[in-house]
């Protein structure tokens, strides 16, 4: 029968994108609409990679090697080097964002059927790729009220099955800018030796941490050298979301030469990209701390400006760019498309995710939303504005 | 259990890549090898693909639509008007290379254990995506003596179960450079409505065709309409393999609502490449006549020169610029390793692709191998001296 797969019906539509039918009706009827909803930064890409690109001297725009040039992963084992993390240039794949790093890890450790635990809420693209592999997303969920911290690891060892291949998590964590301490880290350590599991860490958001605080690597952890894979990318550290570079780490090499058929079957990951993110590399350091000093003014604006509505609770967030924020309303996803739909105030409104998509469990989040701070501090003050008249104005307020 | 997922394991390991290591040594030793087994043209990229990258004014390298940039797509609906092919910009996704249309379409329309016919020999990297969403690829094996064409309509259709998905064809093909009639498109038409297949056609190849014949697409016959799905790629159209940008066309708006779940979860094909494709639409058609007279140049030297060796076997393709020729060995695979690693002529020795790894049946194309001609006729008459020479020289001669 001419007929769709199970496996597409069951693909999700993203969560973020969904609204975004509303958000142009709003901008036809001429509002202006502050995008809080996705993690596109306003931040310029460091000059050094559109210098890159613009000096490109190539005559043929070649294939690279399908673990990506030789030259950009040993740039990269040098980054992670200097990070602290001792990497060859043979447990790393360049793979064309983290969304394929992703999807590589997926195929590599998991057949139809198998389960991979994930703190919610997470990534929702973490859904995609999984059902893409026929692979089971269960879920633990964390709390708002306790920061969005791990779980206790009680809560993963009570959901380990036979079925079970891998923790995935998001350090820090995308929606909710959690931070992980070292403490939590190695009770997953702990619990992922003792079950024979992979401890998968998406470390995309790795340079993006506040108050003084770290982020740790996975890879520093000796006794994870068979377990963990990480995914990085260069979209948020350099804003070069468009690049789509990315690449799956793992000292793993059975995992590495896993990977790397799958890396084979796609040829390569685009070449102009691969040296923009090589170039990307030589980005100064005046860079990242005028990026940490911006993120670290947004985020405080946001977040303290979130906690002053009435009604409106929010975590501090340590890391990312990323907060998660209770609203006083009956849903949600519903106040979402109220504001665009049906709100402005001075000839503006704001569109945020709302959280449900990031949850796997039904009927959580309903009362979430995820905010991004990729916009300049007057912006997110006048979203504050906006916000705050909208929840006034909303008639499903609590 | 830390162990690789029984599809991992599975997964093939690409037949093109594995002499790699022995061509390595070979180049060690001082040998030089003309690699005549892998579709890097050598042709220069068009200078407004490269002017594009060198000119490119962002600021900030962002995501695209997840389908592709519109203007993009519309340039691209335009290319295929002008090819005689009524699309719209909703008809079509771009992709990261012919390679992601082609796994988008493994997703949206087979689940694991479904079935899909492809008449080998084929493009080994259909193996890959098929093991990857956990489809099995069915074959049909098409004869050199017949110059690889079309196998009989019966045999697939004996070979359709309630588990058959969809046909899969490359056209013009790779690797055998067959361009299908009208009438063959006809019968597999008639066949896939019969019996509400999706006609999966690879055409990334189209522009290549020679002796005055023109390639058909699938997206020709109406009543094809729903069962239509075309894998395009400008890789070798405008000779730039490592662009990475693709796209996948259908009519049928199930299929493009579905693969858009997938597109959106990877979120957005490569920023720059894509400017850089929407300017090689702007290729001088003078471009295109120069590639086709060299490439009809190369074929002629290259199957003739294999014809007048004695107990090669080689039919003419007429499109792509591949060949496959059966070599007078006992086995073609040895032969290859044994041209790289025991042989070698004035200094210098050839790269062939054994052909068997783009059998799905076991134990066929033993004595045939795949050669690109990508390179200049000079070299590939050096080639041609060097592959007579190390057949009479090889022990496992016939």
């Amino acid at each position: 029968m001419l007929a769709i797969s199970k496996k597409g019906l069951r693909m999700p539509e993203s969560p973020i994108r969904k609204l975004v039918p509303y958000a142009e009706q709003a901008v036809e009827k001429g509002v202006k609409v502050y995008q809080l909803n996705i993690g596109q930064p306003d931040l310029p890409t460091p000059k050094v990679v559109l210098d890159a690109v613009r000096n490109i001297d190539l005559k043929i725009l070649e294939y690279s090697h399908s673990a990506g040039f030789l030259d950009y992963r040993q740039a990269l084992a040098r980054y992670y080097r200097n990070n602290g993390v001792e990497i060859s240039t043979s447990d790393l794949i360049v793979t064309t964002g983290g969304s394929e790093a992703l999807s590589f890890t997926m195929g590599t450790i998991a057949d139809e059927g198998d389960e991979i635990i994930i703190p919610e809420p997470f990534y929702a693209n973490y859904n995609g790729f999984s059902t893409a592999y026929g692979v089971k997303v269960v879920p633990v969920t964390s709390h708002l009220e306790y920061n969005f911290a791990l779980p206790p690891i009680e809560d993963f060892e009570s959901l380990i099955t036979e079925k079970t291949r891998a923790i995935l998590i998001c350090n820090p964590g995308n929606p909710t800018g959690y931070l992980y301490t070292r403490e939590e880290l190695e009770k997953l350590k702990d619990l992922v030796i003792k079950h024979d599991l992979y401890l998968i860490a998406d470390e995309v958001y790795r340079e993006f941490t506040y108050d003084d605080q770290n982020h740790i690597s996975i890879l520093e952890f000796e006794e994870l050298e068979e377990h963990a894979i990480v995914i990085d990318s260069v979209s948020k550290r350099y804003s070069m979301c468009g690049a789509r570079i990315g690449c799956l780490i793992s000292r793993n090499k059975e995992v590495i030469h896993t990977a790397m058929k799958f890396a084979q079957a796609r040829l390569s990951p685009p070449t102009i990209e691969q040296i923009a993110a090589k170039a990307a590399m030589d980005t100064p350091s005046s860079y990242f701390k005028e990026v940490a000093t911006e993120y670290n003014k947004r985020r405080n604006v946001l977040v303290n400006g979130l906690n002053a509505i009435e009604g409106v609770e929010c975590p501090m967030p340590k890391g990312a760019f990323y907060c998660v924020a209770k609203l006083p309303v009956d849903n949600a996803d519903a106040f979402a498309r109220w504001m665009l739909a049906e709100f402005s105030h001075e000839g503006a409104t704001v569109m945020v995710a709302p959280a449900e998509g990031f949850y796997a469990s039904p009927n959580k989040g309903l009362q979430y939303v995820r905010l991004a701070y990729v916009l300049e501090v007057e912006v997110l003050e006048k979203c504050l504005i906006i916000l705050e008249k909208a929840l006034q104005a909303y008639p499903g307020k609590l």
